[in-house]
């Protein structure tokens, strides 16, 4: 595809799902999500039955109640259900694992520099408290394709290395790193842990397929369900020795028992994790990842030619799902800080979008989900244009 | 007080605000929680603010609109606002001190045979982890009064013991701990730990009184705030060594920051507390905990008397708060199981209370929250009379 046209945008009857404020130019659903009126309706409804029973539904059938939510998962996602646990956030799924991880001084955990800075700060604690050591490789933008984001990772791995952590679409630039390439290549003693926050939903997953021992999503993003749902997914070797990140009741009881049961909490975002895939299967799973893909790169290209910069990943899409990143004009440093500019372009202009420093530069980030259209990224385009002629 | 006439119920109007099924006799307000429907709606509210506006409202607001909250909290329950953290049940807050904690081969941790046993695994866990030594010291029921509740905790403490963990109110027991008295007479070198799961909103709540170094409690209890909101509060000087379960963005930024920010999720429950206070002071705390109290203490009484059984507890209610544990006849282990007798309850006569096993007994804990009447537990009386019968 050439996305040298935007593609047709949703109906308006999808767009008005949205409880975002009409006001804005929303660029950023890739931060915290926006949840359609149909899912929220559905959460609502389990909080109905949770108040009116709750020991009954939490005290006594939670473990069922969530089964059949893993079993939808699994039939998105693949693998067994049984191997999916639920979480609050990608962050606490990284956690999980580096915690239940025996970890020696001289181990080395390797990430790349587009880890996402909540995960590696994870990562620090527990080689803080371990011994190990914290590896970040360099991984530079621009790449050519595919192949440049994972050669600078196979290079920097060791006899020592006990674990790689790849973002799957890392955060701040957007880019789609080849998890399964890596996966093939290497060797036997790393474990991979995918941080994949931003994939279920933004691209044609098959976790199974993967075959990473570790696999943590966000389900408020992408996938559209309440902010709060998210999974980790372990390989089956490795469930036994994977705990959450609160231990309770069932400790040594197994896996399943263990994520189902973290404590009393509101299970209804959860439980709407159906209503979400419904959501997104009625309007078609791969018309809504080729809509955002084709719109985000789009926009990615119109960005790119309108500022006349380089873009950092391939303008064919390749690299991306339903963001982009571009490195912004060394002129906007002006603003002085990230945030001015941000602020700027929301103050003045009601558009709402994340802009970030990374690796010496300035990024700004966009979304493209079911309830954007084409003239948001034109309105910004404008904004950045009128901004860099200063 | 003698307890010998049941408190006058609180009006209709406050009692149908909440959502529990009307054709249930719902002793068991102690283990989830019931939301008020003003709670709800103010929930709600807020869900609806963070739809609108995420970005701003939970990116770059979230910090002072938590701020609110714990300056609400710390009003109520004492202390410096900045000193709460928000987790989402006690037991995660029980998991943060313990993983915080350096432990060594050789430490004791102390806790007393009523420990919460999802707290009791978290222990265990990290004592698997760390080398340390769980001792959980026997405090045998029935007591005279509080002392006999601490004396055998004082007389298991050695000099390697690191942290004494107590029940504030115990779960399957419902006995109210003496923690200040504990604390008093705690020497230097021990650590204190109360999990408060069950205090908030069910006794005369002074956190900086009892001058814990941690303090855990739940606020979907007896606080009636949404499931998932709970706080943990740190005297100050272990303010800068205790970090969240899950390890984020601000890790080594400070107590507020760390649990502030502990990824994505709804922050709409810890958002709502506020409401749930307001509702607690409108129908005036101090008669809240009143009528909860005597309820339970009369209750308590009728079914000791009316069963004919020992109490574990002086019948004058000096061991309760808004809950009471009785000893079931022996008899009625002929169920088989605990839970079969809970079932029978239910299925027959529309009862939810719970049954557990304690100390090698059958335990029946009833809790009596604004919502309840003295008929549910005539109605629970008939029904263990007839049962014990045969």
């Amino acid at each position: 595809m050439a996305f040298e046209q935007p593609p047709a945008p949703f109906p308006p009857e999808v767009r008005s799902e949205f409880g975002l404020d009409r006001g804005m130019v929303f660029l950023n659903h890739g931060s915290f999500g926006s949840v359609p009126r149909s899912v929220r309706a559905a959460q609502d409804g389990w909080r109905d039955r949770l108040e009116s029973d709750p020991i009954e539904l939490i005290g006594r059938r939670i473990g069922e109640l969530l089964a059949e939510v893993k079993r939808d998962l699994a039939t998105m996602f693949g693998g067994a259900a049984e191997s999916y646990g639920f979480v609050t956030n990608a962050t606490e799924g990284v956690n999980a694992v580096l915690r239940s991880l025996p970890l020696a001084q001289g181990d080395e955990l390797v990430c790349t520099s587009h880890v996402y800075f909540a995960v590696k700060q994870a990562m620090r604690s527990r080689c803080l408290e371990s011994g190990a050591v914290l590896r970040e490789v360099s991984v530079p933008l621009p790449v050519r394709g595919a192949r440049d984001l994972i050669d600078p990772v196979m290079a920097a791995i060791g006899p020592n290395t006990r674990l790689v952590l790849l973002d799957h679409v890392s955060s701040a630039t957007a880019t789609r790193f080849p998890v399964e390439d890596l996966r093939a290549r290497l060797p036997a003693h790393c474990l991979l842990l995918v941080d994949g926050a931003h994939a279920p939903g933004a691209m044609d997953l098959r976790i199974d397929a993967i075959d990473a021992e570790f696999y943590t999503a966000n389900l408020h993003k992408w996938v559209m369900a309440p902010r709060g749902s998210a999974f980790l997914r372990v390989r089956g070797d490795w469930m036994p020795r994977v705990h959450p990140c609160v231990i309770s009741h069932f400790f040594g009881d197994g896996y399943e028992k263990e994520f189902d049961w973290q404590g009393t909490r509101d299970f209804s975002a959860w439980l709407a994790v159906p209503a979400a895939l419904k959501f997104l299967r009625e309007l078609g799973l791969q018309r809504v990842i080729e809509h955002n893909h084709w719109l985000a790169s789009w926009a990615h290209r119109q960005l790119v030619e309108g500022l006349g910069i380089e873009p950092a990943t391939p303008l064919d899409g390749s690299c991306l799902t339903c963001m982009a990143s571009i490195r912004l004009p060394e002129t906007l440093r002006r603003f002085g800080r990230v945030e001015h500019l941000q602020a700027d372009l929301r103050a003045r202009e009601r558009i709402e979008v994340p802009v970030m420093e990374w690796d010496g530069g300035w990024w700004l980030r966009i979304s493209a989900a079911v309830h954007n259209l084409p003239e948001h990224y034109e309105v910004l385009l404008r904004a950045l244009q009128a901004r860099v002629a200063g």
